[in-house]
């Protein structure tokens, strides 16, 4: 039997999927592993598998995988050596199945949603999420109910839509609907993993194993993560949490989360040193997959950032951009601005000479540019014109600019 | 010394990087491994140090790589059951650093352009191999020309152009271009590794390794592959040669090479006997990724077809887009058309019954749906409208429907 706790009054409770927030503080609930002795079963292919011992699961059902995970953590010299950085390492989350981080969360929920008997599975998000989700509920031949915001772009309703799930648009608050989302589950039986599921945190959680393993089982000194409901960074934080506990580490890693400037309240609480994320009534970020004005999680990363150690930092949409184009000009990968913020918090950071010399950092990045390319516009793509016979002269002529 | 083989008169060669054709054949050349003992390193991490025996590499320079390769295979159980076929796996190289296979290639050329002294680097490409050798290139550091034709679609044009190469729209015949290319890159240092580069196929060998030995050791009775300048099929084809030379298997798959109906040179040849390919004069379909009206590799193609057993097959748009569709709805995998050639194809030929019922097929995706969202009619997305506060009774409706 699955045990939840309130992080804040130490309750526990048993799985009610129709509501995964504690009863008396209103926080969300989070997974809590039996004390057993755990390890790494590093000889299993599928990082599911690996990390089982720490996972709500009894095993992994390999029909309902798409392959997520096991992502590569890439060394990035270029800025090591551009901007005179210690290590520093992106964990690429853009190759997961549905190209961003959000299917690893899915992933357990799924596996989580199919063992405890449900043929109905929703979810309440604007973007990667949904995609996620209803390409696994696809798979696990689940009646998906995906629930948008009214105004979602092209791309974004296309890798949803194509998995053919029920998907609605609702006009009306967001946050509203995400609280309603759960009775509505409750009434038509729809699991609802909504941001902050605690099967989906646990499915973040496996992001710091993997961090950790790369790296030859020591914590990085600083992991840089873009937050918007507060899910995925409480899932690192568990991960390092639980290999602390286990005596798998003595220390923790500072965590650093990074909101959009023109969405940021979990920032603006950290940096005011509240303990309650406030609702903001306006968004203006380019950054739209961490734009969520009203973060479930906020009130709980902002009390395990306080207890751990860390920070949460803003970034303006201009440097979020540059950063952006950093790194696809000197790293070659090509993110959504949501992921560019990392890079974008940590040149901030380094302003603040916090780093040390000999600091392992790592960046999560979360999701691919391609979910975004109208974030890009193709008047900053230099672009060179020629006809054949042309073609000759221009490349000497631009050969000689540049060697 | 790398030496390289013609396929047709078996005469070697020495490495000339802006000449990689038999003079005498005028086809493709391949690279040739040296004679040695091969095994596969399985305790390494990185695909290309393990597979490096059968590759012309002495190393692996982990700073060039991206993290390509190593991709999931999939058992697509929901398609067996609907369609009751064999065992059924899509090799998903959706999921490589710039979302498509082309990156397995690149990964090689790079490796080996940086070993050889070279600071330019050059590709001729509409769509998938830009995007990867702008992206690679960027990480090496390299002066990066990707010559591109006039009207490459804005998605596309961003994926590449982001990496800030030296980006050439050319008017003018793509057949000419890509032949032009190789002068050009002699006369400026630059090495064009194009569609049929013999390093870029040896890239795409590693495909038909991993597939190997994640079957256990054992080869599939099919591979379907997309076909457009014949390179990919080429590779994967000589990775199961090189098996079967070296003692690993006994017996081929029985490939199969599909391609678009409105695109087909290689596909019309076949089905007529006939062993050189004819370019054809107007394209006309939706998978523009596989549509090479004149493609380098397809006499070659052909030949190792005819040797090794296997079939080119052509399909129509309307198969590919249901194929795509089919993909996403049952499986929960989004690829671009160009990738559903694989399943519209293997859809065709199991109503010719050539599969046998304890048969082990292996189709594979080689692009991310993400990098043609233009191909899906937002048309033909299925979207509900609804308040909040109708919410309850739509979903109420729905599910009464559906459960």
């Amino acid at each position: 039997m699955d045990v939840f706790e309130c992080y804040f009054c130490k309750k526990t409770f048993p799985l009610d999927p129709y509501n995964t927030f504690c009863p008396t503080c209103q926080e969300p609930l989070l997974y809590k592993a039996p004390l057993t002795e755990k390890k790494f079963y590093l000889h299993k292919e599928h990082t599911l598998e690996i990390m089982l011992d720490f996972l709500p699961l009894t095993e992994v059902n390999h029909d309902l995988s798409l392959g997520e995970g096991n992502t590569s953590l890439i060394n990035l010299k270029n800025f090591e050596k551009r901007f005179q950085l210690p290590s520093i390492f992106a964990k690429n989350e853009t190759v997961n199945p549905t190209h961003s981080f959000k299917d690893r969360g899915t992933a357990v929920a799924i596996q989580k949603a199919v063992s405890l008997g449900f043929t109905r599975i929703g979810t309440v998000s604007t973007g990667n999420m949904a995609a996620s989700t209803a390409a696994y509920g696809a798979r696990a031949g689940l009646k998906t109910f995906v629930l948008v915001k009214e105004g979602t772009q092209r791309e974004i309703l296309i890798s949803m839509g194509i998995h053919d799930p029920l998907l609605i648009k609702v006009k009306g608050d967001y946050g509203r609907l995400f609280r309603r989302s759960f009775s509505l589950g409750k009434q038509n039986h729809i699991y609802f993993s909504n941001s902050v599921d605690p099967f989906r945190i646990e499915g973040y959680k496996v992001t710091g194993f993997e961090i950790f393993l790369q790296l030859n089982r020591h914590p990085p000194e600083f992991i840089f993560v873009p937050v918007s409901s507060g899910g995925h960074l409480i899932g690192i934080m568990k991960a390092f949490q639980e290999l602390k506990q286990y005596g798998f580490i003595q220390k923790y890693p500072h965590f650093v989360g990074v909101q959009a400037e023109g969405c940021s309240p979990i920032a603006k609480a950290f940096h005011k040193g509240k303990s309650k994320v406030k609702r903001i009534e306006k968004i203006e970020t380019i950054a739209k997959a961490i734009s969520n004005p009203d973060p479930p999680g906020g009130n709980l990363l902002l009390q395990m950032i306080k207890r751990a150690g860390g920070t949460i930092l803003s970034v303006s949409d201009e440097k979020i951009l540059e950063a952006q184009r950093l790194l696809a000009e000197l790293e070659g990968i090509f993110v959504q601005p949501a992921s560019a913020t990392t890079l974008a918090g940590l040149l901030d950071f380094t302003k603040l000479k916090k780093l040390k010399s000999d600091s392992t950092i790592v960046m999560i990045l979360t999701g691919s540019g391609l979910k975004a390319t109208q974030a890009v516009p193709l008047s900053s793509i230099r672009v060179l014109h020629s006809t054949l016979s042309e073609l000759s002269r221009i490349i000497k002529s631009v050969s000689s600019q540049t060697s």
